[in-house]
């Protein structure tokens, strides 16, 4: 992989997370041989194997799988765009593909914080909610996820004593 | 990869999607050695990446990029579940990981259709709603993913002609 140098190493907390702050990771390109190699392991159909026979598909011509930008998106996110304290982890969330990522394309991740959501069962951690859009380098959108990510807090015990006046809304569906 | 043998090779059309009708896909088993290389590539963190350092962290012990498991899923769908005319292609879903996949796991993918939405803009094709658990060796499930398919109809002529009067629900977000 060959991800533009990483930024922020500084490790972010529970309590570090606004509505609305925003994180930019580095850049990716992928080429055709990425979106090939991906394919055969774990997407095999023509429109993401052999551009020449993609080009009688619904993409029109070779196209990476979607599942290999939702990767690729990890990826920045992971080396440099979250420094969550504990590692990015998700618990889910929802993912759309309004436009396919094509060999070449220059991929770079925006994403926000919409929503901060503190726990009563489990005082240690929370819920950031994260709006990521992964763009080409002409500024399309390829992916949006929205996802769950379970985050640590900084100071437990005074987080515990806080946790029944908190404002945030708590997450029954939480890991 | 070291899936079973696949199995129907019938193309399948929009027409032939009706709500509640199931597809189970062969199995893939997952080691230690596939979950570190996917790791290294899209999700390089200790819980993915080294069984020893994965024991101190939010997991426990090593597990696989829930990507990874997505990307299994995807694998197992397009080789053995669902053999869709024109390829299997998602406009997007929602996904969750209730419990992580770990080496040595059996995955299979069980799925069913939830919702078939034909398009007024486009006769030629429709939008399938497909529920897919991917379920380990003891039958727990890894991952939940609710998929929008877009799925080409058999008979566009007719199709069209049929289109004002179905009682599928129209979907503007489709592509």
């Amino acid at each position: 992989m060959t991800d533009k140098t990483a930024s922020d190493a500084r490790q972010l907390y529970f309590e570090d997370f606004e509505v609305g702050r925003r994180f930019t990771t580095a850049s990716h390109e992928i080429d055709e041989a990425q979106i090939v190699a991906f394919a055969q392991q774990f997407d095999p159909q023509p429109f993401h194997l052999d551009a020449e026979a993609a080009k009688q598909t619904f993409f029109g011509g070779l196209a990476a799988s979607g599942w290999h930008t939702a990767s690729i998106t990890m990826r920045l996110l992971v080396t440099s765009g979250l420094p969550i304290a504990g590692g990015v982890i998700g618990a889910g969330g929802e993912i759309t593909w309004p436009r396919p990522t094509r060999p070449g394309d220059v991929l770079t991740v925006e994403s926000e914080v919409i929503e901060v959501t503190a726990s009563r069962s489990k005082p240690e951690r929370g819920i950031v909610t994260i709006r990521s859009d992964t763009r080409n380098q002409h500024d399309e959108t390829v992916q949006i996820m929205l996802a769950r990510l379970v985050v640590p807090r900084r100071e437990t015990t005074s987080a515990r004593s806080r946790s029944s006046s908190t404002t945030c809304q708590p997450d029954s569906r939480q890991p």
